[in-house]
């Protein structure tokens, strides 16, 4: 394989810090009351629309804090677009049961929600004032365990939430290193029972994520070789678990690439990535209640596209990594587009059911959000180009 | 490229958890004081045989101490193959300092000392007796903080330490989660001035650290693919460093590739890697004092050679990665000795002047430390086909 040919002049300054535990595998999740009591007695337990209790996590869950003395108060209902309300109720039941921790049991909705109520503990203004900048960075946070129910957005080992204003048609990110939560139970189990359309978004959302770390145009050969690599298991896994859903070792491998497709492994030697697909996509979230997988999906293909000829070096490189010698960006584009087809995730936004009358509205959002990215700028004359290739 | 076929079942259950936090780049040094004071007001400098001294390194980390009101204490001389009695020394330094914290500067020898030295100021035993086995595991460690000046060993964010007792011949290593340095400050341009045949062992050392976990033969594909990709690189970056010392490019990606290459990256999904070499290695650095990366780059030919059968798959999937695809595992171990010839490094004993008459010798501390690796078992009757191919 060739190695790709950087035009920057030097490896650039940069941290590398993760001081979150990962446990991993069949039956972690008995290992929480003993890691949960090092944080203190009294927990909030934050589930989403309820799957866990049928499945008997959240009675796990329970045995384990009760066996070690901790009282659980339970808060539920974080939507998979989690809205900021929510969190706001949630700081004021956390308040009154006077908690020590957040026990996040879920995906990445309820992880992101579990992260907005720990900085909102100990402030006196609501949570969505850390996303839009208007209060100053938190001074401390609640400390978090999570306990993961599906493979997708990396949130059980990094910093950062995704946190949305539905009215005001506005989803934005934030990141603190308060905000690691101190220890993630990762059992690949509990995601037997995700569906395959859910499972799907998760991969899409995964594979986004090396893909926004590696367009950053900053050279770090070995992140790039990561990013590369975790790409080209997500095609191998990714179909697996969409069709055998109990097979265990799929599940793993895809659980495992979604963690270190966002815990820093690849933001060694980088400014932090692109991030502009993303941008992107969460006006598509905001506008239409889709997950956020599902507008990745649309999204990223279009963005490729957009940027096949600045961007041909690298589409190149990244062709050879997941498809072998020989391949070009454009065919990693179509294979891509194929992948996403072949496990369900629509790559249209007509597919989606959302037509051209809407494309106003979306162009509406880009604009008020100022849609973008770290290193591909994108502004409105770009927007109804993307979105022509979108469509 | 194809994947590799793995025989065991499933993704074995593993934590993953790395708490050092590492500032790498050009004069990150200029951050130490502030990262020090958050772990008291007296240190204790730890250096080896004085070229830190020589090129203002030390002097920047004693006006660093001292800008944040630190009094620092020197201790000088460890060992480039480090002695237990040089430690147990420095506990009484540091004692008689009543230090908060140890500043490693230097190698993989200093910290990997500095290791010993934290664990030693809080018991009334010898340091070895750790190593040893004749004490309990530590209960607490000094905080250790590192300014790194050798890319090597990873001891700058891992918990691995390893010592000698040069008399009874005994190199044994020790490892424990008190051990992780609480910050790693990794400036490339610190080492320009190490020495080619140095610089090809740091190298060579880095490179036996990814074969160790990638011979486990414990399915763990990301884990495979990231410690091919580090070899492939080193490669790469190798050949750069040995030739052009002052290329800040290649220096700082060999810095960073030695890091990564036993942080933990490799680990997940691994019950920890085999190891044999090293075991077998640790026996001619403490008989015949030579650097660990120059027994390494002795050992791990032959070792492969060894068990070319057993491990063919792997072999050919290390080639494939490395080399390109097409390429065997044969041509991956000539690949490795040329390179490893072409950087300045021995790769057979009698190069080493290490001659047949040493040989009895060499079996008898193999025999006597029971050198074995944790998968490829070797004992007594493996000795002398593996010294055969070493001659």
């Amino acid at each position: 394989m060739k190695n790709f040919v950087y035009l920057c002049a030097y490896m650039i300054n940069f941290n590398y810090h993760n001081p979150t535990k990962v446990i991993f595998g069949k039956a972690v999740v008995t290992q929480l009351g003993r890691e949960a009591v090092k944080y203190g007695n009294r927990a909030l337990v934050l589930i989403g629309q309820g799957s866990v209790k049928k499945n008997g996590l959240l009675d796990l869950v329970w045995a384990q804090l009760e066996s070690m003395g901790i009282l659980p108060t339970l808060f539920e209902g974080i939507r998979p677009n989690p809205v900021y309300q929510d969190c706001d109720k949630a700081v004021q039941v956390a308040l009154e049961a006077n908690v020590d921790m957040i026990i996040a049991v879920g995906g990445g909705s309820v992880l992101d929600s579990a992260k907005a109520i720990a900085m909102g503990y100990h402030v006196n203004h609501s949570i969505w004032d850390f996303y839009t900048q208007k209060a100053p960075k938190p001074a401390s946070a609640l400390p978090i365990l999570a306990v993961l129910t599906l493979a997708a957005t990396g949130s059980e080992m990094n910093p950062y939430t995704v946190i949305q204003d539905t009215e005001n048609g506005l989803k934005i990110g934030y990141g603190s290193p308060l905000l690691y939560p101190k220890v993630s139970f990762l059992d690949p189990t509990y995601t037997f029972s995700v569906s395959p359309t859910q499972t799907a978004y998760g991969v899409v959302d995964l594979i986004s994520h090396c893909l926004e770390e590696f367009f950053e145009p900053t050279p770090s050969p070995l992140s790039d070789c990561i990013a590369t690599d975790i790409i080209r298991l997500a095609f191998q896994y990714g179909r697996q678990v969409v069709t055998e859903p109990e097979n265990y070792e799929a599940r793993a491998q895809v659980m495992w690439l979604a963690t270190m497709a966002l815990n820093g492994s690849l933001s060694a030697g980088k400014y932090g990535g692109d991030w502009g697909v993303h941008a992107l996509e969460h006006s598509l979230s905001v506008l239409f209640d889709i997950a956020h997988g599902a507008g990745l999906a649309i999204v990223y293909p279009a963005w490729l596209k957009y940027h096949q000829t600045q961007a041909s070096a690298k589409l190149d490189f990244l062709a050879a990594r997941v498809l072998g010698d020989g391949h070009t960006g454009v065919e990693f584009i179509e294979a891509l587009e194929a992948f996403y087809t072949e496990m369900g995730a629509h790559i249209r936004l007509g597919q989606a059911s959302i037509g051209a009358d809407k494309h106003p509205q979306i162009i509406e959002n880009w604009t008020k959000s100022k849609a973008s990215g770290g290193f591909f700028k994108l502004a409105s004359q770009d927007y109804p180009a993307l979105l022509e290739l979108m469509a």
